[in-house]
């Protein structure tokens, strides 16, 4: 019964959700920025992959960042860089929602930015409900989660346009099968953009930023 | 708006939650069974305690296990242990509740159970909210995620019992500050039991094992 309850009204507010990030896209599209929408599991890296590209591509574009959650240790690693950041208080909760992106979006001067990365909440499984109104929905996933998320946590390897495979510098020490990694995302998904990387030395992530090169190129075509 | 009627409802929830999980703890009470409901981000290795601490414990008291999860992987795996193991299938949603416990507990027969381990599902925010009658709540945070965690997931690391350290044979190949990490757990929660373990290499689990058997006793007395 209150499991009923709760369902319904889950629907009601995605569905408003998706109306507020379609508004969040248009408004986006219009002034030209690239966007994307970067989840993972607490630990995955995502503030890590954040600081390496904003280091390696900040000469070349101009960069922003919102961070969703509790405290603002983050968003001052990634202000540090020069780039304009802002803090979404999520204040606990599992997921950032289009009504958040839409209150810090006046906040930047959108028509001086060429990209927008949203960090979302730490988390391999709400954020995968919940449209942000982001060009590209960005999944982390790293070599010491195991190489079995993709079978357990269907959703968001299902829903991802990219995914990053974050930590290989761990497969000289733990057991960890690419392939079998690999298989589980391809049975959900044929169409993602897959690179294995490392943040902590920088292995792969060239790919990564010729990626994001073009993605933004794209966008301002 | 629809923030405030998702927030209207999840409280009603809790509360009917909150008295399903009190029949689910006199139940198990009166069974003598001691239960506890582990909970970590994805890959943090609740099912690498859970392997570790059956084959230790199995020759001394009587293991049951409960597995919320969308696949049976981890479950074939405690079954391959010889204890009775059932899947809670949550077809997506981001933590157990306690009905779903009350549901599975009839498919137990608890009077020959000494201990029930409920594996919760991969996440480090949701499962917090919602007590399932449980006696202990099992923390498990792990070395790769990095050492800012209790910071960053607070609800979490107040609510534990017992917090693991797993995956401490990575402090050789990563930057983890263990006293950043403690303190951090310690302005939240002054009355964790800690254990630094690694469930790979088998290091700091006697004392885990340990904890489990006096827990078992402290119930049969």
């Amino acid at each position: 019964m209150a499991k009923t309850v709760k369902v319904a009204v889950e629907e009601q507010i995605t569905s408003s959700n998706d109306q507020i990030a379609a508004a969040n896209r248009a408004k986006l599209a219009e002034a030209g920025v690239f966007s994307i929408n970067l989840m993972a599991s607490p630990g995955g890296g995502k503030t890590s992959l954040i600081l390496r590209t904003v280091k390696a591509l900040k000469g070349e574009m101009r960069l922003a960042a919102v961070d969703g959650d509790v405290v603002m240790v983050d968003v001052e690693k990634i202000a540090a860089q020069g780039i304009p950041v802002e803090l979404v208080n999520t204040g606990g909760d599992c997921h950032l929602q289009a009504h958040m992106i839409a209150n810090v979006l006046p906040k930047f001067d959108l028509e001086s930015i060429d990209m927008l990365i949203i960090e979302n909440v730490g988390n391999l499984i709400c954020p995968a409900a919940w449209n942000l109104g982001a060009d590209k929905k960005v999944v982390i996933a790293s070599v010491p989660e195991g190489d079995d998320k993709p079978y357990k946590y269907p959703a968001m390897f299902r829903g991802a346009d990219v995914l990053l495979l974050n930590k290989i510098d761990y497969l000289a020490v733990q057991d960890f099968d690419v392939e079998y990694f690999k298989r589980g995302v391809e049975a959900l998904n044929n169409d993602v953009a897959f690179f294995p990387v490392s943040c902590r030395t920088g292995e792969g992530l060239d790919a990564w930023f010729d990626w994001v090169r073009g993605q933004v190129q794209r966008k301002k075509a």
